[in-house]
């Protein structure tokens, strides 16, 4: 396993680096990222390319046995580029052009930025290409952001050109009768920004253009990272090439970039409030960009962050807890920004496995050890398993910014929130999940779940029918069925293509106060501690039946909230509103019912999942709190951290993780 | 009565125009708004015109015996202008000159944009000035924002030589000599905005200037809106020329607006908590701004918004409610933005009459078609109708403007907060109310109220005292007498040309934290719930008596916050505070008993109006509750909804409204 | 003394100059400052001058006995030259270009500026250099902001390449290295903006190169300074030079500006929440910015200010109050802003000594005049008091910049916070405290406090040795030791260079939620009221011993939060936390007894604070609320402004103040 991380030695003495060797080595770390920022050392002029220092810090690496992930180095400009051709620099959303600073700052169709980063990547590749200690290429670093300059302008309108052919075929698709907007000419168009739409980018103007312009920016700068990996391809053919994603990262289109790259990598930063489940989900939805296939854990950090309002330290045992918790949700590597803390820069308290002491003494040092330690017993026995899963949520980039540009019904309706919901009831009750894109097929799933599948085109509807006809079951929910690809509705009724399989129309979605609860009745159930927010459809039943109403408070009460739809061999569920836990905890019971899945209730703030490889099956039991758990599990194997057996009972230490490997192929608690 | 709506059609095919039709036919639909945005069809470049699409509208409109209230289509930009002629476009506050998009973006002293618009008016008159089926013609749309670029401060610049003639004048109107601003040419005038001001508009770094650039952008506005007329007069003599406002919209002075325009229009858009008596009072501005003449409600939404941070659905009965609320105070017209949905764009969840399911079963649809039925049944029985008023609320654009232009000495201090206050007091009491102006006759009234009359020059403080010392009653606040028309203070004492009338000298004006109530002793009552907040103005009363006197918890205690002054033949009262409802109440119970005008209590959330035309008297009751209201009330005459005999006992339905035809000529309760 | 302050009688006809010269002299005023914003009266254009208007005002305050400050006029520009000469203007951190308006609005670096605003100087220099009646020159005024244009960085790369010659010793100070940011020209570097770092400026994207600019802008500024005084000194050899610095103001480093001022002078504006002791540490601090030297209080409000949300009235005896304190701590001279109101403009609201009224009658007035009538009396006897402090405070305003722009681990770290609240301790203990910065000396101090000296070289460090080794105490905190003083980390262990004299290792610092509160156990005491917040600092004492423990609730309970080092003859303490009141007061308690420096607590609300001059020894007592306080104190000796005899026993009305001349030269509360 590769256990590792960035490593800066540019920023400090070469006696340093020596020193560096061995600490690293004592904590058991076997490899290195390097070169992530190196663009203005390694080229100070147009012509002049110089690589002493990386050649020296590759050497070094490699004489001391570590694996190498190189960097590209193209995420940040060299300061003479940025100066003497302001074309790589970006114009934001407020028309303000940029100068040099900063870094994730070049103009993805810049064409010096273009010329300039596909010469240097060539170069690299040349030299380094063929280097045994090379594991991994990492293109670019954490791509983000958006341009809006004159040649972005060009370069969206021959994008447009491309996709539409004829300016009519533009003004169908964004419905540019609307407000004087007819364009004539592909020439009249500019990117959408504040200086035109005149509002901030949360919410859109004409959201058909700013739909195309996200699509034309997550394309633009896959473009780059598709350029350099052609020019690495040319002198390396088969080194895995990655970047680093970021979660539910909202611009760029990741199942797209997915496609282009060879392994998933990413970058997982929790805050400090974010809950575990949330944490797990993004590991999640990293595993289903490649259809489940284990991806790196590029960066986290062995301590403290240091870019929240505060930065507390993680606890005793907490980053040896999350390293396994990734693992556990599909990662093949722990890697760590930052093998050794800056001396200076906005990232210097950020944490590292080597801090400024510079010495094997701290805290944070020890636990890195320990956890290389186990990571160097267990060697390749976890690698490349998967994770078999029944239920898929279906993720969108497209739905996700055409909803967020949608103006109306309700703010607070944000949709990585929305998934987020679905993903805790199943995480609660140990469910695996895989994440799936509209293009995912569907056949080995029992249950699709898609929330707020605001967008959708006929072919994702046909795609949907043919699943729950041939006995799947699909749930969806509020805000789904609304739009076409073009953000413009689908008449005849909500929720549009989706009509037929939910057999609801949904006649109007009123609006709640975003504290505001209306109670639900279940039909089966009558707890009565079930409740509805932030919006509540008002739902016709044709083929389907009731399966909750709504309570008093309403206009509308007693009309259903929920409804079931038999369609072909499967179900369809429609959720019309914003379930609370216990609406979450009674609707699945009953979808899981038909379904046939069991829950696997474990103590609040324990997780199980598991990863199946061809050295067997892998259950990885996790404690997520910093208290004792004990507690009956229908599990029976050997537990490869301790080596002790376990049979059905559960102790673990404060965030202790257990990992057994099953005797039996399919453990019963995840049938 | 004119029962209709924004109508778009350009957006869908059309076979949906002839569904349209029928649909709207049944419900009672006799008019449609056209041509709000279609400049960008109308026009394809500089000199051809394309008027197919728009006479293809006009005819179907007129063939199905629609009324057609004609837009001029000049509130939006067509994309290949903002892009040959930049100078059409706006700069903003802060500098950035805007590109195309967005709508409501024209700069108005844009040479460009004045010729094109005039040029485009002029056809649209010629070809459809003369149409049977025209009832109005409705120029541009919601007329809104300022712009900051280079031709409009040349035309600034012009504005002031006009007002001023020379730059000393200019210098000695905006006390110059401060902060060494004073200047030797016109030329060096700049509008103030951001990047001259260093500060956001709320605020004014040199009031005289921003007040100016506040009168200038509305002259410029209203001048775009004055050629548009010119033009139209060309071709059509004698068509009514509107557009619809905006309720107390800061930037423009609709008084002015109002001088210009045929009728009034304005569009009604009270949000989520809105309270009925705010909706009610912009209703009776509108109504105000031309005398008391009847308005047109141009829009209301049948039930969503969309641009709200919760777009809440009107419950059932609650847009018939709203639409007899806005005839009760003085609308001829009831019509809806929008007819039909737009299926794309930024206001595709904003309510219509026609659904996306494009249907007539949704319950907005029945709501809009039981209404029209009715209102088809009243037919021009309530048109015309006058509603006398003895009192008058003084609201005056300048000093909105130059009130909270001012720095100090407390912010929470806002002008159309200030006039609700009184506004609501009345309300709760049933008594109508006129707004005027400081240019209206104030003669036929019994009290006039001007609440924080901070700008006045000696014309006005001449007509209020004329009309004060020949038995008016005059009632005025702190922040009141302060400035003269440039914002310089009146020396000599506060409250400046109103010491007179009001017979006290305010020395100083003490500022609270803004939850900070202090408490009042009222010297003929000692009901001891009242307070003051905000401000609390130590007053010397000169020939005034005192009212009330400030409590404890101040280093004024026991100084008058409230003074009364006999002044000729009739009396004023001075507020020296921001008081509580019970203040109010206490205070008008004296103000209204020395005026001998009566109060007509009703059950809370029912209010009671009245309208005179030629047929007769008419008292409008509603429920603006969602709960029965019985009452008794002195009234007498019969429902017109009903048809049913009201002798003294009201009963009202959820969101009930009853019409009643008094059988006398002045019913009591508003003697 | 100077009992005077602002006067801008260009605003208003002559016949009003001559009344306010009676007023005022009824009030006990005998000085005015003048000229101040005037430089577009004086200077009609290019090469025209007029000093008529001025020559009115000195020969109208000189005729009546009025001492003049002298204001050079530079502080606004005049239109005509923004608009002739746009390098004058400023260039915002947005990158927006900035046109007329506003004030405070010259780029420091500007060559037209700096051309004509040294020619007018000379001018005013010449022509009122030797006016008898001239005691001061008041230059610019409230030196303030930033520039960031072209002219600012073509100096800013000449200030750097005086400072660190070559490129490569800049990249060395800022890192460059990280992040792609290496240099390898001057000419590269742009100055650190919102259009280049991508983050507003609170925070530092590379905080080498944004301390660097606060340094020059901070330098930029005050060559203005120096330049309009060497023009000065071409006239006037003699006359005292000042400008009205304000407080802990972020951008400036007073400490440099305090070296080439002959006094210091400053504004101050407490607003309506700002405690007594913050509007002291405020005095003290300019009262230590030229060792202990008195200053001028140029500016404060006889009673309202106006650009507050709320601006609260002085309360009766408030500002008398406020001007004895002033006294009490450093000032030799009481002035307002402003004599008399302005009658337009952005501070029409703000108070004056003569009011709009124009009349002697307001209590404002009064009490200004109550208070000329006593210091009149007691005339020359305070001047030239100096405080005798054994405690010394570091303040520093590199560490101010860097601390802040630091990124982690706590937001919430605010210095001038962080120095308030060891204020706070000794101010409650009535112990007199100097302000001392890294150049001062320290030997005659008994104890130094250096709360979050984040930056600091060897330098300071050897100077804090020597200080500590030769039986000094020294204090220090959390935050501390970090960075040298180009913000890079002082490698090996915080903190750093003080890892000596503290004789603790800091392992990490942990940081909390805003609000959390960790229990503190001292060793001494167990009180147990004790917490820290925002950051713990795991420490581990070398050669110090434990203080105090963190209690439960963190993984380091039991670890040091509080340790004391016997450093040479003298003793260190490092608190590792944010600590509460109570824990201020346990650690202060034990700093003090070593010390051997004796508290003397009063009620609550009253200060005592000492002066000594040639005159003899003088103590303030101040009760700073509106109740009146009786208590003992062990003093005696005559009350200045009563003339009585005290004895021990002290009676305060509510605001009062008692200036008692000692009986003996060194009381023992001083002790």
């Amino acid at each position: 396993m590769i256990y590792g991380g960035d490593y800066n030695p540019e920023q400090w003495p070469e006696n340093i680096w020596l020193e560096d060797m061995h600490i690293l080595k004592d904590a058991h770390i076997n490899s290195a990222t390097i070169n992530v920022f190196s663009w203005a050392i390694l080229q100070p002029s147009e012509n002049e390319y110089d690589f002493r220092m990386l050649d020296k810090i590759v050497s070094l690496l490699t004489q001391n046995n570590y694996r190498i992930v190189m960097g590209t180095s193209t995420a940040a400009l060299p300061a003479w580029m940025s100066q003497r051709y302001p074309d790589v620099n970006r114009t934001d959303f407020y028309g303000l052009v940029h100068k040099f600073g900063h870094r994730h700052n070049f103009c993805p169709n810049s064409p010096s930025f273009r010329k300039y980063e596909i010469r240097l990547v060539k170069q690299l590749a040349e030299r380094y290409g063929q280097l045994d200690s090379l594991v991994c290429w990492h293109i670019s670093n954490e791509y983000s952001g958006e341009c809006y300059c004159e040649n972005c302008a060009k370069a969206f309108r021959v994008w447009l050109k491309d996709k539409y052919s004829t300016i009519e075929a533009v003004n169908q698709a964004w419905n540019t009768n609307l407000w004087s907007h007819k364009y004539y000419s592909f020439e009249e168009i500019i990117p959408p920004n504040f200086i035109g739409d005149g509002i901030p980018n949360e919410k859109a103007s004409f959201p058909g253009l700013s739909l195309d312009y996200s699509r034309f920016n997550s394309d633009s700068i896959l473009n780059t990272f598709k350029e350099e990996k052609k020019a690495i391809r040319l002198y390396d053919a088969k080194t895995p090439v990655t970047t680093n994603l970021m979660g539910a990262y909202k611009p760029l289109d990741y199942f797209k970039f997915a496609k282009e790259m060879d392994i998933i990598s990413w970058d997982s930063y929790p805050t400090n409030d974010t809950p575990n489940s949330s944490a797990s989900m993004m590991h999640d939805l990293m595993r289903g960009l490649k259809n489940g296939q284990p991806f790196m854990m590029m960066e986290q950090t062995p301590s403290q962050q240091n870019w929240q309002p505060f930065n507390a330290l993680k606890l005793p045992g907490q980053m040896r807890n999350m390293s396994y918790n990734a693992i556990a949700h599909g990662a093949d590597t722990v890697q760590f920004f930052q093998l050794r803390k800056s001396i200076g820069g906005a990232e210097k308290f950020h944490g590292a496995v080597i801090d400024h002491v510079g010495t094997e003494e701290p805290r944070v040092f020890k636990e890195v050890q320990q956890l290389g330690n186990e990571l160097q017993k267990i060697g390749t026995t976890l690698l490349d398993g998967i994770t078999p899963a029944k239920v898929a949520l279906l993720f969108d980039w497209e739905n996700y910014w055409a909803l967020e540009y949608a103006i109306g019904p309700n703010l607070e309706i944000k949709y990585v929130d929305q998934i987020q919901r679905y993903y805790d009831e199943l995480y609660t009750r140990n469910i695996p999940i895989d994440f799936v894109s509209k293009e995912s097929a569907l056949d080995s799933y029992s249950i699709v779940i898609a929330p707020c599948l605001y967008l959708l085109d006929d072919k994702l509807a046909s795609k949907i029918e043919a699943f729950t006809e041939s006995g799947g079951i699909f749930v969806t929910t509020t805000m789904s069925g609304l739009v076409d690809s073009n953000d413009n509705i689908h008449l005849g009724g909500y929720p549009g293509p989706l009509k037929k399989v939910t057999g609801v129309w949904v006649e109007e979605f009123d609006a709640m106060p975003f504290t505001r609860k209306i109670p639900l009745h279940f039909v089966a159930n009558t707890n009565g501690k079930e409740t509805g927010t932030l919006l509540c459809d008002i739902i016709h039943p044709k083929s389907a039946d009731v399966v909750a109403e709504y309570g008093s408070g309403v206009f509308y009460e007693g009309l259903p909230a929920i409804t079931r739809n038999h369609f072909g061999n499967g179900t369809s569920f429609y959720i019309g509103t914003v379930l609370n836990k216990q609406g979450m905890k009674t609707i699945f019971d009953e979808i899981l019912n038909t379904a046939g899945i069991k829950s696997t209730y474990t103590p609040e703030a324990v997780s199980v999942t598991l990863r199946v490889n061809t050295n067997g099956t892998y259950i990885f039991i996790i404690n997520h709190s910093n208290e004792n758990k004990h507690f009956d599990l229908d599990i029976s194997g050997n537990d490869i951290l301790t080596m002790t057996t376990i049979q059905g009972q559960i102790d673990l230490a404060p965030f202790g993780v257990s990992i057994i490997k099953s005797d039996i192929a399919h453990p019963l608690l995840f049938s």
